[in-house]
């Protein structure tokens, strides 16, 4: 924790907004529905207020999220009010906003993991999506979310929960779904397109992955590597594999799930999805240096792959 | 529509209940999450207070279903009211029930193809599982749903509406999963059970089913046949099979998905399930004699199996 960190309570949050008139929102890399929904959610609503504010993000909005980005266009912005959302720490921030990381002035997240890089932070590791803190807070500052605010914060709040299923969903989380379920969204649509409809391409490279699973530790521990000639040969965008992580723990008996996905820049680089049934998937993460939540967490490795699957079994061995 | 059936309005429901003090609850064959959770928390709340009650189903409890019935031990009746949960036709009650076909006093559904052939019927097609119905009348009644009733009434409505993905997850519906939880449910658990965990011979049999897929009418009917052969060579109960329907609805740009199961003691005849994205699936099924929802429905059909997916096909292709 930086020391200069101050935590931010969440009754000084909407004042904190209030208190500037133009905002840069940052969103993490490689994004995903709940940063974007968060970010956008809120840019919007700042802009229906008379603010002025952008989303910005290193690696632009993927075509999946695009329906959640149409209602947006980049304005002029000055002496911008620097803010973070669903970013736990600045090596997430990516290459195109790394000149950021030391001038944020908020940042709000629910990663327990946060490093406290901001100036003021306000953190609420209970909620399932940054979307359900931002949804919460515009219903508090008088806001009821509809039209396309809604559907952002909808998008956020399901994509996080893997559809509501994971330990993260709680009451506060369906009384969320339900009220932007009341306001207009269509949320049968937006589930459809973020977790039903797969390209064949995808399905093709999900039938392989599955079919090359490796296990470890008596099939507790189930590991899957994604390698850029299967994303090539199966003609996949990289941002299909979105969602992918999961599916090592579908397996009956498996309690780690990991996903090497290799990088398209640095052949020998692995992002590492960690998945867990009732382990601390953000301890295991942090051992490489990584973090998240409790139940899905992710790091950076490189080395040969096959010398890396081993360490990282070896260390996620000792939390079995 | 019988004409002796009587629509029952959903404030007699409770009165109607309470006048008898033994229930032969009936489920339909095939069970699922919804009926048997209906059925068994209806049981333990009518017993919880004082009367007497069975759960009757033609085929027994499945193994996935089992810890909702782990309260359960079958009780003697005398005089018992016959009352039938989520059944839309006495067709479905199965073998081991049929003689019960004309003696139901009382039909609660929410399948709007319901075919009246009960005394009295409350019908809510808006309800997303026969469990929300349960779950709704029960705190009219005075009784806030906990323990194994709450479990039942959570299970039911997860596994109907496919954990909140399909259109029938209404805010109703997660209204009622925020208190479910509240009520202490472990939803990540049952979640994880219902829809996540699969044996490896599903996943095996899975993979082989989407690599055989058909598709017709360029693309927007996918065809799944699952053989007796694909069964007993990947060593899977029967019961693991369900849930594998809305398989076909994967694959981007289908719009009618029809899986066809073979019968274990019938070599021509398949049951049908059949999905849909924006198309009346129960009227398709109705074409076939059978029915359900306006997302997901069924049907019987008997014959070379070649022949009756073209049948079955050519009928799709009039509705798109």
């Amino acid at each position: 924790m930086t020391p200069n960190s101050r935590i931010l309570n969440y009754k000084d949050l909407a004042d904190e907004l209030l208190a500037h008139d133009s905002f840069a929102i940052l969103t993490h890399k490689s994004p995903d529905g709940d940063c974007l929904g968060a970010g956008l959610a809120l840019c919007y609503y700042l802009r229906s207020i008379g603010k002025r504010a952008n989303v910005l993000n290193s690696d632009g909005v993927p075509k999946k999220f695009e329906y959640l980005a149409r209602e947006y266009c980049e304005q002029a912005l000055e002496n911008e009010f620097v803010l973070s959302v669903d970013v736990a720490d600045t090596k997430l921030l990516g290459e195109n906003l790394e000149h950021y990381a030391d001038k944020i002035s908020l940042c709000i997240d629910h990663h327990g993991s946060n490093r406290m890089y901001a100036e003021k932070t306000y953190l609420d590791a209970d909620a399932s999506a940054a979307c359900l803190i931002i949804f919460e807070l515009l219903l508090d500052m008088g806001y009821e979310p509809r039209g396309i605010i809604a559907e952002c914060l909808y998008t956020g709040i399901a994509t996080d929960t893997g559809c509501f299923m994971y330990e993260n969903a709680k009451a506060r989380t369906h009384i969320a779904a339900a009220k932007l379920i009341e306001a207009g969204v269509n949320a049968a649509e937006i589930n459809r397109n973020m977790f039903i409809v797969k390209s064949r391409g995808r399905i093709a490279a999900e039938t392989e992955l599955l079919a090359n699973m490796r296990f470890y530790e008596s099939g507790s521990v189930a590991v899957m590597v994604v390698k850029n000639e299967l994303i090539e040969r199966t003609k996949l965008e990289r941002a299909e594999l979105d969602g992918i992580a999961p599916i090592p723990m579908t397996v009956e008996g498996v309690r780690v799930g990991l996903t090497f996905k290799q990088q398209e820049d640095s052949e020998d680089t692995y992002k590492v999805s960690v998945r867990t049934v009732d382990i601390d998937a953000s301890a295991i993460a942090l051992e490489f240096d990584g973090g998240g939540h409790p139940r899905a967490a992710g790091f950076t490795i490189s080395g040969e792959v096959d010398d890396i699957v081993a360490k990282a079994v070896a260390t996620v061995a000792r939390f079995l």
